[in-house]
């Protein structure tokens, strides 16, 4: 088993500035701990609770900030991809492609972001259970592309909360996908302060250990500097300055859930 | 209040002569019965749980037999829409688009359908309390079209299964919007057959009848001369030659519905 | 199938004028609108939230108002059990003996109800699938009473929260026991007050109407004359000078529900 | 933070052989790894799925049992309690009472148990949120007794199906009693076989992980020499030669959880 990946970043693109900045940060950071980083941010928020959210920089002015982070700090970088048409542009300017959970039965989708050649990260909607996943891998690697990965976001679980089933990190093992934990949208709370989705940041630590515990190949992180003042999740994203602490915490659990089993 | 409406038709279009057998054996229940109708059919399923499931003959070939049906049968019909493109070529050839329950919360596909000018049915995510519908059909109505509809067609509980919450139809009908009542999907187990979804067909008339009682403005029934050898949701709907018999009760609960209370 | 009866009264009995006194109310109106009336009222609320909240007047002082209410005013009566030892004084003096939803699957307890040769109503536990209380009218009849009668009351859905599945009712009546549904019970919020339950008094009419759309034997409505002050579940009680016309309603739905199909 | 303490036995005590032998090699293996154990048994399984299974051998024979295996082997014991009358004679011969998960509200069986002074460990509901537990553990500390524990054994999830939600246990801390993760109960499928209940034993290391990692006070695993033959929850308990192993494995987290944090 490969050691702890790392995917994190504010969750939209704020400016060509405020993505450099973290992007750095999570440089240091990643660097100082020995872990592999994939940056991630959002050029477009394209199902934001209520249409008056902002929504994003757009792909335009996001593609030339994304091939600079790859360029200027040599880190791989992941978006997300909303329509087909994105799919084949933002496939020449990042490394990973992500579908989003609600998106992640639109078989065309997953196969115009399969043909990019590009590694493609599923999440998994909110309604499906783990094991349904089988079937969203295998439209990507019958697109031609092996280089798939599947991510954990948590489950419906009555109204405005999800659950985070961690028996779905084994289950989504057996598709052969590395498996990912997104910490951060686990602990969302859609819908949950009416016109925009709450969030229960001081879970993020609970969860992270729980699902590194059991065994995944990622985590997946949205931080921000400052993000009570973000325009989008600032209720589940982790505090940029406490990232490192946090990171130490999963690398050890990490270490002893892969050396130790 | 209207009368009941009902929005029928086969899961997916098969053929032109399918569609136009299906339209008119629809058109004369209704006409026996004097219900409105809407038909319903899909020019492809775009998010089948299975890559190898069939997908239905596509949007070329399908808008001109919506043409033919609303012409030679004087019906209104209805498709649904997966991508921002699709939204004007089908606004010309359909009376109401529909906005799948995966998709209900991309912005740009509902301000798509929206600018089309027809009416749009937005089904409620299975994920979705059925207050965060108010700023689902806040998003269509900002975009300049007031002729919004909203589906309820079943919630995640656990996995595998929906569950119907009668309560949502009231709280649905605060935003303003027509509220139907879609009695096949909400009786599908998604994904419950490994690679495809299966279905509770017997409970259509239960939840219908629930919901109608409730108060309903339409419901929604997939149908077909023979369901179990339709190429997609089969286990869910319910045979042609059962409709006229529900229909009827429906009707009768319907009225006194409207009119006892 | 017979017509629609009414387990109706106040949630808990608070003192020997009350209870006569909404007893009466009840029989009243049940008599202008000819339905089968069974009182129902707690001598003891044995799972209160809180071990602070008022828990009823207690066995022994109940026992001879029910008495009263059986002879003056002819009314059957119903009352829950939580003990073993309670079953046999509590037999004697009511004609249907409750088990409690958390209950249900105390097997000695459900033994030691039969045993009184009394009807024996067992509400589904918030935890129970429709179909596992077969086996719980199993332990009852084969306790050697054949007077068992099953009650929905919602199941659980995530924290705090309760749906009512209308497909719970054809399923329980696959038991043979007549199926009673619990209007007022369905729409608690269980603890949803902190040391409290709340509930959602206004969606009584709507479960209710759906239930005896889909077809039950009986409704069970908690009722008061004064839920806002009522000492247990004022949230979600209906107020007495409610009841008449929530029943007419409903009685109207039962009436084409068992005519028509 | 005390290390991790275990909780283990066989689900229902069978005979006093072999109670004595799985509370022998218990100890054993408790004493090689150096964690403390409480021997747990269940004299009596009060609410079976089906009035035709295997209860136990009761109050009166296993009483001596617990007596003998406090004295011979200097183990504290754990069993359950199910009636109020059954806390005091139980109280004199066990450690720590236990209250099952269905009846973890029942306000009498709480302070009967309470009020033998001996520990009381309250098992979360399946239909509890992790926040409704402080009013639980109120009732015991209101009844003069401040050793209570709380365990978490899944929370209800769609219809026979439990879910662990991780985020429960420091929710649960925050009542101040110790929190115990019963990994073999939140494995279990409830009446997921028809007429007993299902169980995915191979989820416990799983889950038992997850917890661990959070941070819990200690661990309840029901084992057995022999599952598949155990008269009742078979499908999740632990074979007996897995134990070490996986108390290893857990004792590891453990430390680390309780030393790196």
């Amino acid at each position: 088993h490969l050691p702890l990946a790392l995917i994190a970043g504010p969750c939209q693109m704020e400016s060509r500035d405020h993505a450099l900045e973290t992007a750095s940060a999570l440089k240091e950071i990643a660097g100082r701990l020995g872990i592999g980083l994939v940056y991630k941010s959002s050029f477009d928020k394209a199902n934001r609770t209520s249409a008056n959210a902002a929504r994003g920089i757009g792909l335009k002015e996001a593609l030339p900030i994304f091939a600079e982070i790859r360029e200027s700090l040599a880190l791989p970088v992941l978006t997300d991809v909303h329509e087909i048409y994105q799919c084949a542009p933002v496939g020449e300017a990042v490394d990973v492609l992500q579908i989003p959970a609600f998106l992640c039965r639109q078989t065309d989708l997953l196969i115009a972001a399969a043909q990019t050649g590009k590694a493609v990260n599923v999440k998994k909607g909110q309604f499906l259970a783990p094991w349904d996943m089988a079937n969203v891998v295998a439209k990507v690697i019958g697109a031609g592309n092996a280089d798939v990965l599947v991510t954990e976001r948590g489950a419906s679980f009555g109204y405005n909360t999800l659950v985070s089933d961690m028996r779905a990190l084994p289950v989504l093992a057996e598709t052969g996908a590395p498996v990912i934990f997104d910490a951060t949208h686990s602990v969302q709370q859609p819908g949950g302060k009416g016109s925009s989705s709450g969030g229960q940041r001081e879970f993020v630590p609970v969860l992270s250990r729980a699902a590194v515990a059991v065994g995944v190949a990622g985590v997946f992180i949205e931080t921000h500097p400052d993000p009570d003042n973000a325009p989008s999740d600032g209720p589940n994203m982790v505090p940029l300055d406490e990232m490192e602490a946090l990171l130490r915490q999963l690398m050890a659990f990490d270490r002893l859930a892969k050396g130790g089993s």
